[in-house]
C-alpha cells in the first residue's frame, strides 16, 4: 500500500502527459528552430501548449514564457523586474512567508543595494493589506506574494494586494508566485491587475522541468537566460519540447476540472482536518477550511519530532513531508511556521499533508487511523 | 523516408532514455528533496546519473551540476564566473565564432562595463593561439572558447588555450562550451586544464531539457537561479529527475561506445565530403577530414539560396539545416561563415549536414543523389 499525501513537494505525472512526452522525444524531435517539418512539428506542440496555457488563465499567447519550473520562473520575474526597472526605483516588497525561490532572488537583490521589506502575516499566515499599502513608497518598483502559501496553506489577498499596488504606487510590478495554487484556485492574473504570475509543472501532475512565467504585455522584464532569443527574447535555450507539451495537458486536465477538482479537495481536506483534530496531542496550523487551499493540512504533534513521525508514517507506506521539501535535504527550522507564531520545539514537530485530486477518502481514513494509532505512541516514548 | 541529418539542431532520444523518463514520472516520481523512500528513490536516479556523468569525463561527482541545457550551462559558466570574479579583474576573452548563448551574455557583460575581446579565427574556423597569449592581461578573469564549431565543424586547440591562459593569466577562469562535441570527441576537463565544461544532453540522444556544467573543484562561480539550495547551492530548482534520469543514459551510450562511434562518424563524414565534392558549384567549409568534428558539413551552393535547398531537400524527406537552427528562426547572416571569410550571396547559400551514429551509408548516398540531382536544377533557375 502507498499513500502518498506529499503532493506540494511533487506530484505523479499524467500518464497521458508522459505518453505524449514519449512521443515527441523518440519521433517528433525536431528542433523547433529547424525550417524543416521536423522542427515545424515540434513548433507545433509548443504553440498548442502555449494556447492551452493562456486559455487557461485568459492570457495572451505572447503573455507566456515557458521556464524549466517554477524557481526559474520566480528568479525570472524577480531578478527580470526589479533590474528591468532599476532606475525607476530601487525598493522592493516581498512577505516573510515566501519559497525559497522568492526569499532567496530578494535577499540577493539587498545584496545589490536594493531596499527589501518584509511584510509580516497573521496567525493563520496571511499578510495584512494595510501593512503593504503603508510600505508602498515611489521608487516601489516590484512587490512579490505568493497566492498560497506551501507549508500552511493560507491563501494570500492577492487581487486585493493588486489593486493597493496599482493604485499607491502605478510604477511598480506586481508579482504572484502562484505555484502552489494553480490549476487549484481560480486566478485570472489580467483581470486581478497581476503583472508577473509563475506556476511549475511538477505541482499540478506535469512533467518536472516545466513552467511558466505570465508576463502582462508592457511589462519590462529583462531576461535572465541569453542566447537564441527563443520565448520572443525571453527565455534562450532549445525549448523543452516534451515538457512543454506534457505541461499543456496537465494545465488542461487541471483547469478544465477545476471546479470539480476543488469539491473534491475541499471534501478530502474536511475529512483529514476532523480526523486530526480528534487526536489528542495534535494542533493544525494556517486555515483549515475553505478560507484555506484545498490540498494542504499543517499539523503540529505535540511532542513528537516531525522526521520521527514522517518515518513512522513512511513504515506504513503514508508519504507526508517534515517542512516544505522545497529547501534540498534540510527539514530544519521554517521561517513560515515561526512567522505565524509557532515556537520551541512546535518548530520541529510540524508534518505537512498534502492531497492531489487522485487521493482518495479511503487514503485519508488510512492516515487518520495511522496517526491515531501512532501519536500515543509516539509521544509517550518522546524525549523528555 | 525520411534522412534525418540536422543532428547538431538536435537528436533523436534513445528509447532506453525515454523510457526511464516514463518510470519515473509516473512511478517513481518523488521530489529528491522529500526525506521519505519516495524521495529516495528521485535522490538516486539523480545520483546514478552524476556518478555516470562524472565518471564520462574522469571528473568528481561534486564537480558535475546538472542545468536546463546547454545555454543555462554556458550562462552559468559565464555570467557565473565573470560575477563571482569581478573583483580580481574586469577582462574577458571569447571568440568570434561562438554560438548565442556564449555570444549574448559575452554581449551583456560588455553592456555590464566589462572589457571583452574577441579572439578571430583563420579560413576554416580555428582560433590563433598566439593571439590568444597576445589578448591574456592581468586584468583577465574568464577566457571562453568552444570545443566544435557548431556551423563548420572546426576543432579548436582548447587544450594549448587551457595551457596559455594558466601561464600567462593565473587567475583567469577557462571555459569550454562543449555542446557540439561531446560524446563525439573524448575530452577531459581535469587533464586538458579546462575550469568549466558546457554539455547539452539533446545533442547527444538525450532528452531535451537536460545538460550540465562541469565546475572544477575550487573554482568560483557565483549560482544565477537561487531557491532552494539544490545542487549544492548551484542551482536552486526541484531537480528534472526524469531529464537528468536520460541524460544519464544518453552519456553512458555516447562515452562508452566512443571510438566506435568516431570511426563510424568519420568513414560517414568521408563519404558525404566525397560525394558533396563530386557536385558542381558546391564548396565546401571548415575542415573536411579528420581534422575537423567527425558529424558536420558545411556546404556552399553556389546560386541556390540556403532555404530553397533545404526545402528542395525536405521535399525528399532529407532535413538540413541553413545556418544553425540555433537562433530561433533567423537563418539570416551567420557571425561564423563571416569569421572564416565567406562573403556575399555565399553566406545564404550555406546549408549544414549533420550526421549521427544511426546515420547510415545508404543515407549518405541518398543525401549525395539528392544534391547532384537538385543542385544543377536549382542553380539553373537561380535569380540573376
Amino acid at each position: 500500500m502507498e499513500i502518498y499525501l506529499d503532493n506540494s513537494a511533487t506530484t505523479r505525472c499524467l500518464p497521458e502527459a508522459a505518453e505524449v512526452m514519449t512521443r515527441i522525444l523518440t519521433e517528433d524531435y525536431g528542433n523547433p528552430s529547424s525550417l524543416h517539418n521536423k522542427g515545424l512539428a515540434g513548433e507545433n506542440y509548443i504553440r498548442h501548449a502555449r494556447e492551452t496555457v493562456a486559455k487557461s488563465i485568459k492570457a495572451k499567447e505572447k503573455e507566456i514564457v515557458f521556464t524549466s519550473g517554477g524557481t526559474e520562473s520566480n528568479n525570472l520575474a524577480i531578478f527580470g523586474a526589479a533590474r528591468a526597472n532599476r532606475r525607476t526605483g530601487m525598493h522592493v516588497i516581498t512577505t516573510a512567508v515566501e519559497h525559497p525561490s522568492v526569499a532567496n532572488p530578494f535577499g540577493a537583490l539587498a545584496d545589490e543595494g536594493y531596499d527589501v521589506t518584509y511584510l509580516p502575516v497573521d496567525r493563520k499566515g496571511v499578510v495584512d493589506c494595510e501593512m503593504l499599502r503603508e510600505s508602498l513608497r515611489p521608487d516601489t518598483v516590484l512587490v512579490s506574494m505568493m497566492h498560497v502559501n506551501n507549508e500552511v496553506g493560507a491563501i494570500e489577498p492577492v487581487e486585493e494586494a493588486a489593486a493597493i499596488v496599482h493604485e499607491a504606487a502605478p510604477k511598480a510590478v506586481f508579482h504572484v508566485d502562484a505555484i502552489q495554487s494553480f490549476g487549484k484556485l481560480a486566478l485570472f492574473p489580467g483581470r486581478a491587475g497581476i503583472d508577473l504570475l509563475s506556476v511549475s509543472g511538477h505541482k499540478l501532475h506535469g512533467p518536472k522541468g516545466s513552467g511558466f512565467l505570465f508576463i502582462r504585455e508592457g511589462v519590462k522584464v529583462a531576461p535572465q537566460i541569453l542566447g537564441g532569443g527563443h520565448e520572443r527574447l525571453m527565455r534562450s535555450g532549445t525549448e523543452n519540447v516534451p515538457a512543454i507539451a506534457g505541461l499543456g495537458v496537465a494545465v488542461e486536465f487541471m483547469t478544465k476540472n477545476l471546479p470539480e477538482h476543488q469539491r473534491k479537495l475541499y471534501a478530502i481536506k474536511k475529512r483529514l482536518v476532523e480526523g486530526l483534530e480528534s487526536i489528542d496531542g495534535i494542533s493544525l496550523n494556517g486555515p483549515t477550511g475553505e478560507d484555506g487551499a484545498p490540498q494542504i493540512v499543517s499539523a503540529t504533534v505535540s511532542g513528537v519530532r516531525a522526521e520521527v513521525m514522517l518515518h513512522a508514517l513512511e513504515d506504513r507506506g503514508i508519504y507526508v513531508s517534515a517542512g516544505s521539501a522545497c529547501s534540498s535535504h534540510k527539514p530544519g527550522i521554517s521561517k513560515t511556521l515561526a512567522a505565524i507564531g509557532l515556537k520551541g520545539d512546535a518548530l520541529e514537530q510540524t508534518v505537512r499533508f498534502s492531497t492531489s485530486v487522485f487521493t482518495t477518502e479511503e487514503e485519508i481514513d488510512a492516515a487518520v487511523a495511522a496517526m491515531r494509532d501512532l501519536v500515543p505512541m509516539l509521544r509517550k516514548y518522546r524525549r523528555r
